[in-house]
């Protein structure tokens, strides 16, 4: 079962990706889990997962993952749900819970929802935490300390239930916010999947250029681009997805922005320095309640060595980092 | 005189922001100069150089900053270049090398050199690196550390004055690279300039969203968008200027964008996630480049907070900055 201080008999993650890895990781250090099943397709993850300890069971069949499970999280695409919630339906115990940590909520009801037997609840999440990289490497237990987990449950959503996932995340070091799906998905186009899809437009635009080689923006990217480099590397797959589903949303934000953005070009072809001043100038408002809202600090950034100092000794991501020492 | 090891006798800094205390703060570390004079209007920022020791001597008049000076640095908005330039002409000793920081070239050769006189060097120049932060205060020495500084000298420019100004850059931690002006605002335009007005526009359009609170916005900016609010605070009146006379290229690089943007719009709407996953797969080899260039490090980001820690001891920047334990 499923503590009141979030603690579970036995914890099923489907997809031991970023999220799902670090769920696990976190849940090991808080000692909050009985038994944790993984599971994952690739045979190579599995084999990771199993070397670093990240799971106590490593599963290619998600029914002989979720037999028993009280909790039981989705951490995988989520064009997997609906055929995933399909297979495990069956299995899944009595009073178990189901949850995910998909970016988008609206969808989760219909994926997941309409295939879940009697008895079973479910109570959709979503972790704003992460980062570029992907695979069971790639997590660590802290990625959701300090960070929002929003949880959308329906209206039909059992309360006890709802406060046992609640109960689980704030053990995992998160805080928990609560919101109806069609608003989380709103509110998420705006602060993550339109930040997403601008970085993958730059970057796409920089690499067509002619006049200006792929060296040079390489080379000089400390200017500015860089700093959309890092999100554009996020997770193809997942993000495909992420903008088809809440594709509406995502229109309307993407409306809205390129209407802005006209209008921005406007003034600098008439040359209208007053306003592009006034606009620049609001923007310090929002950063500045970013970083006194702690999700952010202020310290300048440079190139980030220093971050990478500061994690030495946590599992590399898979792709490997650099390390400079510092000066 | 200016050294061939990049050592000065007298350096004058006309602004001491960012840049110019960095410069200052940069050489010196390395005991690259034997007096270094800035000018700065405001008489805080005086006190504040004075009270840090930045400089050797800080001025209100920059004709008396650049008096014997071998070499003149312009750290100041480009709009105040010509002004400057025509002010401190007469003062300017036979021999001297003018150089300067800022992000747009072309236009330097009218805004400075034309009102230079014979025997007067010109030198513009460009360090590819900075920090959302402004102010005296705001400075450090490794600003320079391991990034590009492009010098753009014209046709006509003294091979020995460039060798010179070149040797001073490396002498701060720069690599230095020549190129024309015309392409360096060009590369710029893609790799800073429009990276910049596209994050003042995200962050203005999310501003502005009455469905979505300004709370929202910020708690869930994790997700993506806080890696947009970064740039988006840097300093105004400087980007104003940027904007306003790099027009043609930023306007350039602005349709290809939006255009871009467009075409990625319609695979959304169209549901063509075939097309939207090969366009995002091809970005990461961009990122991947990046960080084997040495411009970034592949540690994950997830707050930032690490930086914090690692930058503790150094001067803080003028807006202060929170540092949170190291877990």
């Amino acid at each position: 079962m499923v503590e009141a201080d979030g603690r579970v008999d036995k914890l099923a993650l489907i997809g031991v990706g970023l999220i799902g890895s670090s769920i696990a990781r976190a849940a090991k250090r808080g000692g909050l889990a009985g038994h944790i099943a993984g599971v994952t397709r690739s045979a190579r993850s599995r084999d990771v997962c199993r070397e670093l300890g990240i799971v106590d069971s490593a599963h290619l069949d998600p029914r002989r993952a979720v037999r028993d499970a009280d909790l039981v999280i989705f951490c995988s695409h989520l064009s997997s749900y609906e055929p995933l919630a399909r297979k495990i339906a069956p299995t899944l115990k009595p009073g178990a819970i189901v949850s995910d940590v998909g970016s988008v909520k609206a969808c989760v009801a219909e994926y997941i929802g309409s295939h879940l037997p009697e008895g079973v609840h479910l109570v959709p999440g979503h972790p704003v935490s992460g980062t570029e990289n992907s695979g069971p490497a790639a997590g660590f237990a802290e990625l959701f300390d300090n960070r929002w987990c929003i949880l959308t449950p329906g209206p039909e959503a059992d309360p006890a239930a709802v406060e046992k996932v609640s109960a689980f995340w704030r053990a995992i070091g998160s805080r928990v916010e609560i919101m109806e799906p069609h608003h989380h998905d709103l509110v998420l186009a705006v602060t993550s999947h339109l930040p997403h899809l601008i970085a993958y437009n730059i970057v796409g635009t920089a690499a067509d250029l002619e006049s200006v080689t792929k060296g040079e923006v390489i080379k000089y990217s400390a200017g500015g681009f860089r700093d959309f480099t890092r999100i554009a590397a996020s997770d193809p797959e997942f993000w495909r997805d992420v903008f088809l589903i809440n594709r509406e949303a995502v229109l309307e934000m993407l409306g809205r922005f390129t209407e802005d953005l006209i209008a921005l070009q406007r003034l600098i072809r008439w040359g209208d320095g007053e306003q592009l001043y006034d606009q620049f100038r609001r923007n310090r408002d929002i950063r500045r309640r970013i970083i006194a809202a702690g999700q952010e600090t202020a310290a300048p950034d440079f190139g980030r060595r220093a971050q990478a100092a500061a994690r030495a000794g946590q599992a590399a991501p898979a792709q490997g980092k650099r390390r400079r020492p510092a000066r």
